[in-house]
């Protein structure tokens, strides 16, 4: 909590941070079911990479009450909130206005956001609808977009990309070196072919445990047979390591054969 | 609101009611980044098509507190709520024990499920953990699930169903005769190659005079160039189309030449 507005907690070990996110993902288009999502399992990698850890996600329409009251119930309750969609020339487009809303601070336009744009186009082209790409909320600082210029914002703990999948992994790069992470969360992944109710058990066993260790199961069908993929994530390596070999034994108890995989 | 709580509602016109519907994603791997979500888009479609217009959609994590909380304020907001993921066999399935808790009701062994896991396994396969499956909130009512047995529930508004995409559709054709939708949304879509900005202004002026619908504008990049489509989205066909003929003369307007779409 309080990460980005307060330089204190930088000072404390990275071990001991556990640094969060949520995603807010804003659009009718992926609420109807016409566009399938395709941002959110790319950002919480690109998040979990560096410390950050994604613990919910939010899909909202195109409705100002509904952003303002997303925004910023998220933003008081994680430590970095990113938003997707929305910020493009047409009348659909409310992100920026809604979330200048949930801060109380005025919509303005933005003088290096349209000198952005008037590079972009050739002078008939920047139509009002283009010009209103650069009003940003009073106090935010520019998100750059390398693809086509129209700037995303951050205010406090707040990041407005677009929607656009190669747009919002571009914003994501230019924004990295404004984002602290707490310690990487690593995750080893081992697969065997047998069914999740026969190890259900003892890998609750090996939980218990490990309480510091997040073990999730996953049942799978491959080559007709039912398989399942345990992943176990930490921010502890050795811990993880021990756990894992635990895993693959347990496997080999119920006559399995433990199989890495690469995990996430 | 409070409509399957409530028949009279259904005496209502079908045309004037408007139907809700929250999607809660339930599992640390969707978060984690592991696993990309299958299941919205398809929830999304499925439910639109029964009048159902999904309003929300959280991804939250296999942690109690949020799924209690989780629910508990969907459940006020919404018409309908579906959970998908968390009812396996193992010790981070835990969605079935914390809806149980959302709605202050004990979790119970159900003997119906459990006849359907006895019917499913040999015997000495159905293990204690494979028989948590049976345990469902009291006074729920069983949900089909054709494909592994192991069934859903429904309690209240609240529909707790698979993750397994599979398994999650088949549950969703279970419940069907339990829906009750509000007028089906339509809609009409049309493509063009011309740029966003340019049309922008001109498809708010659209907007503005059918306030009943909801207009969506979304770039796109095909064949070497930049491209817009409109999605035109009502409960009303007649007006859906009066409008949609506007967008296709707005584009002519411009120089450029409609192409209608299957849109959803």
């Amino acid at each position: 909590m309080g990460l980005v507005r307060n330089g204190e907690i930088e000072m404390a070990p990275r071990e001991a941070a556990t640094v969060t996110a949520c995603l807010i993902i804003i659009g009718n288009e992926i609420l109807s079911g016409r566009t399938p999502d395709r941002n959110v399992a790319y950002a919480a990698k690109w998040l979990n990479e560096k410390g950050i850890q994604v613990r919910e996600v939010r899909v909202i329409p195109d409705v100002e009450e509904t952003i303002v009251a997303t925004v910023n119930e998220c933003r008081a309750t994680f430590d970095y909130v990113f938003t997707t969609g929305g910020i493009g020339p047409t009348h659909d487009d409310i992100t920026s206005a809604s979330v200048a809303r949930a801060f109380g601070v005025p919509i303005v336009r933005n003088e290096e956001a349209r000198r952005l744009l008037e590079d972009q186009y050739i002078p008939g082209d920047l139509t009002e609808a283009r010009l209103k790409m650069a009003d940003i909320p009073a106090g935010a600082e520019l998100i750059e977009n390398p693809i086509s210029r129209a700037p995303g914002f951050q205010i406090e703990n707040v990041f407005v990309m677009a929607g656009v999948p190669a747009i919002m992994r571009a914003m994501f790069d230019s924004v990295q070196h404004r984002l602290v992470g707490g310690a990487p969360v690593a995750s080893r992944q081992v697969a065997c072919f047998l069914a999740e109710g026969q190890i259900a058990k003892a890998l609750g066993a090996i939980q218990d445990r490990y309480p510091d260790l997040d073990i999730g199961s996953y049942p799978f069908w491959k080559m007709r047979k039912f398989g399942v993929s345990v992943v176990l994530r930490g921010t502890d390596t050795d811990i993880l390591e021990v756990a894992t070999e635990e895993v693959r034994d347990m496997i080999r108890g119920f006559g399995g054969e433990p199989q890495d995989e690469s995990g996430d």
